[in-house]
């Protein structure tokens, strides 16, 4: 059965990396999608591991060539996602997990709409800020702006499926991973057993006049 | 936190009795709503535990009273939810469970829009006549009955929200329960967290201006 693409938002300091890292050592049905940017690799980043480096001619022609499947521009960058990586893993049964903003959430929802929206927050706001400043490698001004985009990005947290409250690691990914599979059950997705129960039904039904 | 209206509907065969049985006994989350009804009761039967049973007068008095969810008339009798013991659960955070028909389940739905509609569905057709046959307590005639039943219900499962084939009692339980939590995620069971954080998040970033 072809997998589920799942859409992963939520507040920076929400924990998403650790979350992802750990579902995927829990469990072997997902893949991680790798975004593709225009950005310059910070120290210790690798080519084709937390991203795709490009430049910006190679990105505006992955665009014009349609193969991405959402792009955005945040702080004068693109940030995409590449389209063959998550089809190809999609058809041979994986959850491709997306860790995307709200803007791109949504062109991802318009393009699969059996996409699954999550959003990840952690209790409070008090427990956000915290976070931040326990990294202790942010300035207080990174810490300010990180707050001021969490309030921003709170508005669109009604417009996700599921919210999803990071507060005991592994409380949290169990329920990740029990949202993605009530998705399994969604008619949408069983359309092919429908189908063929319907079918057995009638022959049976016919079968008995 | 209020409980989840969960309305479990499917094929006479589909092991929905069982399933319920398996549910209450595993978790403590779940109530059964007893549903009323104007039919007699059958060998064994006990008031207030398989229906309430009540006369056609009471029954309609009921309906006139606004004290059902929702009502069906079936081969002559009537049946339906009462209200005030599907509210009192949910109210007291019990996942109260309605054993009903597509009709009765879109009425639900219509009152309720955040309640669950799940159908039971065996593996296949064949199966479920090897059930309805294997329980043997059924005439050909009314086998033959049951499984044309099957066939007109078949045609409003795509109107669920959530298919569930019960091949394996275990693993069905273990996933309607699962559905069951994933249900609880949803933005609109989760307003009043989301507006406290989204005002938190206002606050700290006043303060920080």
């Amino acid at each position: 059965m072809k997998g589920i693409l799942i859409v992963l938002s939520g507040f920076s300091g929400a924990g998403k990396g650790t979350l992802m890292k750990k579902l995927m050592q829990t469990y072997d049905n997902y893949a991680l999608s790798i975004s593709m940017t225009t950005r310059a690799p910070r120290e210790g980043e690798t080519n084709g591991r937390e991203y795709f480096f490009v430049s910006r001619e190679e990105f505006e022609k992955t665009i014009e060539e349609n193969g991405l499947i959402e792009y955005a521009c945040y702080c004068g960058n693109y940030y995409g996602t590449p389209k063959a990586y998550v089809e190809e893993q999609l058809s041979a049964g994986k959850d491709v997990i997306l860790e995307i903003e709200i803007q791109g959430a949504l062109q991802v929802k318009e393009l699969f709409p059996e996409s699954l929206l999550l959003f990840v927050t952690p209790p409070s706001a008090e427990e956000l800020e915290r976070r931040l400043v326990g990294r202790g490698t942010e300035t207080p001004e990174v810490i300010k702006q990180r707050m001021a985009r969490a309030c921003e990005e709170a508005q669109g947290m009604e417009k996700y499926e599921y919210i999803v409250v990071n507060d005991d690691l592994e409380k949290c990914v169990a329920e990740l991973h029990s949202i993605v599979n009530a998705a399994r059950n969604i008619p949408g997705r069983n359309g092919a057993f429908i189908d063929k129960i319907k079918e057995e039904l009638k022959t049976l039904k016919e079968g008995a006049e």
